[in-house]
């Protein structure tokens, strides 16, 4: 997909950050991320449903149980995928070497690793990249340039996003930084998100928060349907700028969760095309869910969109068999671009015939870079959001010949 | 994949059969067949699970409301996927058509249609091939041929299973012919699966007897996880060869499903490779149905087959995130060919380490026409075993690039 223009955005007040190279990678890039705030903050992380769970995440979920921490410790090249005694102990060294640094207890300390899987972390290299890591802690753009780009592993492009507003005398910013983009096996690829603010939350008003954000945007993004056992986002919030009403929070954390969600889509792998799937009139909004999903995740709507082709039978279908209560009578389905008006092109029950102009114009809009799928169900007043791409040789290229 | 020789197995005894070309299909195929018994059956069907119906399934429904049927009519080239009246319309002119000939009611008349969907029937050519049916109606090989034939849309093969047994006095014969494979748009693959038996059995108990045998075949198969609309098993029994107990026939009519079923998968859109995903030791079927699924429609895993990867990470995530209750410190995992023994590749949460005589054995598992990947989950007794194929460029080749 095309790529964007790199922007670097500002840290919030308080927060250092750095990003170093200590040779896990074997391609010799940078691996090794800290993000550290001056003073403790209100913590709260959101995990992946998979019921295997790395290592990283057993720790977090501990380090998280007082709402508090300082600093996050990311490594990537090596993921810590193993759930074992020997993967936990090397995320607690992890933590614990961060903590010495900064000057603040092991358990202030939140970790993740992403990369190979199957393969212990080299603990030399990962304690060396710490060290440097505390060293090079900074609040320029360089800095934040560095950090950002050690997380990353297949993705082939940096991701960022940053959001400010005021409240009362507050002047609050809140920044991201995130991976995500497939796997290469025998790496696993893993959305980790990180984010850092300067707004004043307590632990469980940024917790709620962050679900309520979530929610809405990373859970409703599907590149192919399967969730790692890392997956993680994480905030910290260190109160630096004052206080804020907790929905004026809640409004830009989701706008930047939504921005960082459609990054990682656009950069899916071997994605040219992206779809937002927005599911109209259903019953319930985890109805609207199910069709969201299925649509963004069915083989045949992937493929359609790949090709460029209206196929208005695989949307419907998909709708037909994701579990929600859906009548095709009931049904319409509109296909846009993501500016101006779309096309009509099924209501109820029957294809709608088109004019050659329409037909055009179809075609115009189904091999632009963006597709807005609208799918009203007819039956309720729900509805939901979702960001899929579509299914390429590229994508199978990458998936299946790594070993060759 | 594979093909294989094409076996032309005998009809059941009082059972006709047909094939003709009636100019539905661009190509000039066969496009429509004709099962008749010579008195009428016991007949039951199960149906596709999508919300969205095809209008043959309605008809089909309600004709086999009485639990009896003497024939099934059907039609390839062209789908009958409206829900509207006139594709309702136009299934029961199909049945009324039929019932003429043979001398029975209309509602003795079953039916079927697939192929492109959104086109209305050409109801003058399918009612010229009716008439051609009824006039070709019979019992050899060729009829049985022709009949197999033209009911394929994107299938490379045909689709035929048979399987005899003795109960009592009674000679039993059960015999199938199916349909399936994948979908190039505006077309919709479906599948569709006709089992003709002479066996004596009420309607309830055909009824309980199929979805036994569907629930164990059928429903644990996946190409692309896109139900069809028009998807329908239908059975027909006409009790000429006298009565059976129920158990031995719902043993012979599971096995012929069995064999049907993987004939379809094996002939899935672009396959190069069959999975079949035996899960063992789950608490329940329903969570061993999960998991399996879970892995045989991930994209990560189909197309790690499809490269030859031993990937025990995209399938043990896989089972993570389907919803079932897992643990990877209790799970195992090995890979094996159809025959022969296996490689353990992961244990106790762990991959394990292979000697290089184990890597070069795993390499050419891993190259073969099918792979047992077997998953026990170390929970409870409960088992399923689903299967599925790899994803290939050429299933995108197929389902994106129709349009040009």
């Amino acid at each position: 997909m095309s790529k964007h223009k790199v922007k670097i955005p500002p840290l919030p007040a308080g927060f250092r950050a750095a990003g170093t190279t200590c040779g896990i990678k074997t391609s010799g890039g940078p691996d090794m991320t800290l993000l550290a705030s001056d003073q403790p903050c209100a913590a709260a992380g959101v995990f992946t449903k998979n019921r295997c769970l790395a290592a990283p995440i057993l720790v977090n979920r501990r380090h998280l149980r007082d709402g508090s921490a300082q600093a996050i410790i990311i490594n990537s090249g090596n993921a810590n995928a193993s759930t074992g005694k020997a993967g936990v102990n090397d995320a607690l060294v992890m933590c614990q070497r961060t903590a010495q640094h900064l000057g603040c207890n092991r358990s202030q300390v939140l970790v993740a690793s992403t990369g190979v899987i199957g393969v212990p972390l080299p603990m030399d290299k990962v304690t060396r990249g710490i060290d440097q890591l505390a060293d090079k802690l900074g609040r320029s753009d360089q800095h934040v340039l560095a950090a950002a780009r050690a997380i990353m592993t297949t993705d082939l492009v940096m991701k960022t996003a940053t959001r400010a507003y005021t409240c009362g005398r507050s002047n609050i910013r809140i920044t991201g930084l995130c991976k995500g983009s497939g796997m290469i096996a025998p790496n696993m690829a893993t959305m980790l998100v990180f984010i850092l603010t300067d707004a004043k939350l307590s632990a469980a008003a940024l917790r709620q928060s962050l679900k309520q954000a979530t929610a809405a945007t990373f859970n409703r993004i599907s590149v192919d349907q399967h969730t790692s056992p890392s997956d993680a986002v994480l905030v910290l919030a260190n109160g630096m700028a004052g206080p804020t009403r907790q929905s004026k929070f809640v409004h830009a954390l989701t706008d930047l969760c939504r921005d960082l969600a459609e990054q990682i889509v656009r950069d899916g792998e071997g994605a040219t095309r992206l779809m937002r799937v927005i599911v109209r009139s259903a019953r319930s909004e985890a109805e609207a869910d199910r069709v969201g999903r299925a649509v963004v995740d069915s083989p045949l709507v992937k493929t359609a969109l790949h090709g460029g082709d209206p196929n208005w039978g695989r949307i419907v279908t998909a709708a037909g068999y994701s579990g929600a209560v859906v009548n095709p009578d009931r049904m319409s389905l509109t296909l846009s671009p993501s500016t101006g008006p779309g096309i009509c092109v099924f209501t109820h029950g029957q294809p709608v015939s088109l004019t050659s102009r329409q037909r055009v114009k179809l075609e115009r809009i189904m091999s632009g870079p963006e597709v807005w799928v609208e799918l009203s169900l007819g039956q309720g007043r729900a509805g939901a959001t979702w960001l899929g791409c579509d299914l390429s040789r590229q994508y199978v290229a990458i998936n299946a010949d790594y070993t060759t």
